[in-house]
């Protein structure tokens, strides 16, 4: 790759932060949209950690991706091109004189490294992080468009993320498969999933998966309600419930004391945990958790991901061909639309405590622990 | 069940049509939702037989559903109260007293039939033909919502449909296992698919799937370049291909001759054999058909149709319970809305040649066979 | 059922301990073979609940099964007529005089509430427990015949239990969609499986996964050698490693100590939660750790275990029909064979040490931690 | 890859005959217990192409297999070196002088070519086609072992072959699919398996699936015993049924004539096609056709073939550094044997008609068609 920058156009492409099912099929549209319109296109590897860290790349800390580079990836768990956590650029970690270590702001370097290789145009996949750091770009003039990922579902900006259909659906299979063995062993079974701030993936998998409680960050929980829904149920002469709990879900003021009092027990399984034990104490009945946790982060994508990944990756490029930057390409059924950057990650998306997917699961009877 | 109406307040579900599925999840969220209200629900069998062909029914025509009824049918293919082509309540075959069948308007005997079960409303589940007789029921004072059911996506009062995901997703999964064939044996696959009117799941299939070319209704194709794209590939040195085609896709002007002149081979594969046949005339190298019809239409659910499907369910109870009648509840994402009956089904939703998903398939250089 | 005994011969069914993926397809079978004969079937349900705590059934302790009572159960988990661990018939606990919970040998009981119901002959599904209970029975003259259930594969009679397959198969999905997370994350991830007293599951899910190390009961590991091996991966450039641990590995003397150092961390991940803790702390990389535990537990049967235990539940009726008594079936491919029930559980089918699959592990480069 | 033999040892592998998903994972095993050893390895392209028609091959007709070329392959189908069908080395299409097409045997001009490239011994994985090739090649004095791989489980020395498993999952996973909507449609469907000269395929998936009737190649069917199935499941109200069909499948003397007078339809669908029209005929019941062909050749490899294709590719290796040669490698559980390769392919492994597995068919009420 000649440094000075020659015709053809270059498009870079880089992926940021945790895994998520479709990330190869973004980068698989976006490199054939590319070449289709005759451009050449490179995946910066691991984040921006090869450019930005480029000793550690003996053989080039970007990669040159053609049509035989992309075959076959679509299918495919992880990215080809890697991803990082080693340090976000505007906050990076440098080792001090003093031997501590500060953050630093190495944007400019970026910026430079971007154009010493002679790309015209970024293609930056990932969540929070990566949005900032492409508007930061676009801000200092790098033709950059953004491309969302988050497997929770929460952006503003957008109806649907690739990966979240993937982790609801095996979330969903779990459920599937616990709920037999509830039923066979006469127990409760607490099963964390991710949602940290948005309780999308615990809800849809929950009612997919016939739950009888969901406890999600947005309608907090009173311990002694899931409780009683449990004992509802053995009243009525079944013996097991199984209680979907995201990891963000928190109890209501009434019913801290319950939980809180379990100390020593909140090292390990978070909320789930603490469920799981005060649920055994108020029920009497056996109660197990399961933590899906880093299972609903990875593995090949649904056809649902695949397609919504194919068209985020076409969609970056034809943002381009257009003029774009500084732009997010979002769903917005049935089309694919651009959003601001600037705008895309300043609203989390929460469950709205009224929406259909919430009475749907109210008249179905199952109890959110509020009432 | 007394037939003089007295409360509780009774929903009557009939499933009218072909297998989709998720419709055993619509009569699960419906039955559930009306029990929490106090209501009785009551299965019509096979469609409206259980009430037009009661001598066929000894058992009764009914089916009390209960929670029991419908526990654990969310994740099952088929409708536990049957479906049926017996025959449309307005065009009801009889036989006349010469002998020969007839169409009769059995309407009113399907509505008196109704008030003889003490039935005070209908949640009516299926596709064109369904609807259709919900907007006569509901203009003859029944209290009636609908829910639409087509596979083929192609309704256009609602963005998505349940099944649909579903018989994508199987499209795909087995279009990922001939690929690997397709390959090893170098030949030529022509996989076709359901879509009569409307190419979606062929679109959307063949894309995620990483077919060659699609040829949908809504683009007309010359064989002549279908065959040239197969042709170029083989000069690249990819001695393999897969053409997608929905089985109502038709050849525009130019190429007609070409596939009509193959005398007697449109009996069985329709648009698909014909197209393997002069694809492989054409190009010399080896073409299988593979027909996958009857493959798409049931099994298990995808989660994505799990949830659809049960909150079409819980939305047509709840409709009622708002005092709605005569409408169809639809997906306008986020929300689930309402759309008047004798709308719902006035136009068909195929594929905007022009949107951003055909243009994801062109910019990954997927031919439909007009360029 | 009327009691005093009559033609036609009668059947009973039970199912005894924990869930296993093809409960359901052998009662099928085996109901479809016994009224293939003209038999009567009946299941007893919760185990031997039905017959031993008759008062908490007001509807029946035995269920008439049925064509209709078996359709479609295949390919369902769990069993349809209850399985329980309120209490081993021969050591059945019963709150004494005093107050206190003594164990009562119920066997008698159960002879006689059999006969009472005009069982002809027992089918008895289930492990150990079950299998000891069969033989006991068999001892008072009970015609019965046992099938295997343990999902652990360790039973020595029988080269394969159903319900181990479908174990291994979602053992390994959950190592595939670990696999690119891990890498992406650079982790290395710990995953618990079960296997108390045999590592079948870790083994085969390990190598088929693509595991790095394989920790199992019958190999005695050094912490200080995974611990190495992680390390080679890092020198080699891969900053991801997978470890399976079967939930009964144990270390060798040597590394005891670096585990058991972790105070208060044994409460809940077991052996996992321990190498998980140990590991992180010898290779300074962040480590998490997964336990499938339950997960494995249930679910639909694979097609491999849907055939065997359709085979066994076939082959129970028929051993019946050829007066056979006090033998257990078993699968010594590729046939179905029959085993006396006292020899049937004396002795664990643990990993051969010298086995092919151990050798391939090893060649492939996977780690047993011993090494 | 320099000609002169020189150490290391140098292996070659080769993969013939038509897809089986598992190759990769032979592939995999091999290459990594061969590098465990210190060896190198080589795979031959397009089955013996690579060496027999080198000017195809401008970069090589062998590639290098590394540890990066064999990783995260053991889950694709498909072959990474490449299969053929181009010709058999030992009766290769050659134009001769005249322009016509002879048979040649190359053989001698195989070995040099394995000897130029310095090759020690030879993994040839593939068919009844492979392993006579190795069993010429070894008789020429090549150190060779060969791997068997048959989808259709019809071979005799080797308890099962990867590839069958998947097949056999995949195809009941279609009847799962089929079942439903035969029913909501009251249809008899037939369902098209491979299957030549064994019924394996049918038979397992057939139970595995349901069906109504089986026919395969080792038991004759009589057409009228398969339509007086379908009637009495009619007379007892269940009006749908599934047949499966395995392509070998033959009818006995007697129902020749109903099947044969169907003049015309013998092309496309082979006996399913005819069994199908008679069927529709005798029974007055609309008949349709599923063949699922090629769909059960490729794809992802289930668990259980994955881990038996790990263990054939180790074992073969093992078998080189045993020393070993001229012989195949064969499951004979629970261990992995070798058989002397002139013996592997002489006999093929049929359904015995009295197998337990047949009479589980029988005892669960389907009919082969005999009786």
């Amino acid at each position: 790759m000649s440094h000075p920058h020659t015709p053809p156009f270059r498009v870079a492409i880089s992926t940021g932060g945790g895994d998520a099912p479709g990330l190869n099929a973004v980068i698989r549209a976006a490199v054939l949209s590319a070449l289709h319109r005759g451009w050449e296109c490179y995946g910066i590897r691991d984040g921006f950690a090869g450019i930005l860290a480029p000793k550690d790349y003996p053989n080039g800390g970007v990669i040159h991706l053609t049509r035989d580079t992309v075959r076959g990836v679509t299918s495919q768990g992880g990215t080809i091109i890697g991803t990082t956590n080693r340090g976000h650029p505007m906050r990076y970690p440098t080792v001090g004189p003093d031997g501590k270590i500060y953050e630093r702001d190495r944007l400019d370097e970026l910026v430079n490294g971007l154009a010493a290789y002679g790309i015209d145009a970024l293609v930056s996949i990932g969540g929070d992080g990566s949005m900032e750091i492409a508007a930061a770009l676009a801000r200092k003039g790098v033709r950059v468009i953004g491309v969302p990922k988050t497997i929770d579902n929460d952006l503003d900006g957008t109806v649907s993320t690739f990966g979240f259909d993937t982790a609801v659906a095996f979330a969903t299979d779990c459920l599937d498969r616990l709920l037999s063995t509830a039923q066979a062993h006469q127990r409760v079974l607490v099963v964390e999933v991710m949602g940290r701030y948005a309780g999308w993936i615990a809800l849809h998998a929950g009612i997919a998966g016939s739950a009888h409680a969901i406890l999600i960050p947005e309608i907090p929980f009173d311990i002694q309600k899931v409780a009683e829904k449990i004992q509802r149920r053995e009243a009525d002469g079944r013996y097991f419930s199984i209680v979907v709990v995201a990891e963000g879900a928190k109890p209501s003021g009434g019913s801290v004391s319950v939980i809180a009092n379990e100390a020593g027990r909140e090292r390990l399984g978070g909320v789930g945990d603490k469920v799981a034990h005060a649920l055994q104490e108020l029920t009497g009945r056996e109660t197990r958790l399961v933590v899906l946790g880093h299972l609903l982060r990875g593995g090949s994508p649904t056809t649902f991901d695949r397609l919504l990944a194919l068209r985020f990756g076409a969609a970056a490029i034809r943002a381009i061909d257009e003029g774009q930057s500084g732009i997010m390409v979002a769903l917005n059924p049935p089309i694919v639309n651009y959003v601001p950057l600037d705008e895309a990650t300043s609203r989390m998306k929460t469950v709205p405590i009224d929406c259909d997917t919430i009475l749907t699961a109210r008249d179905m009877g199952i109890s959110f622990g509020n009432e």
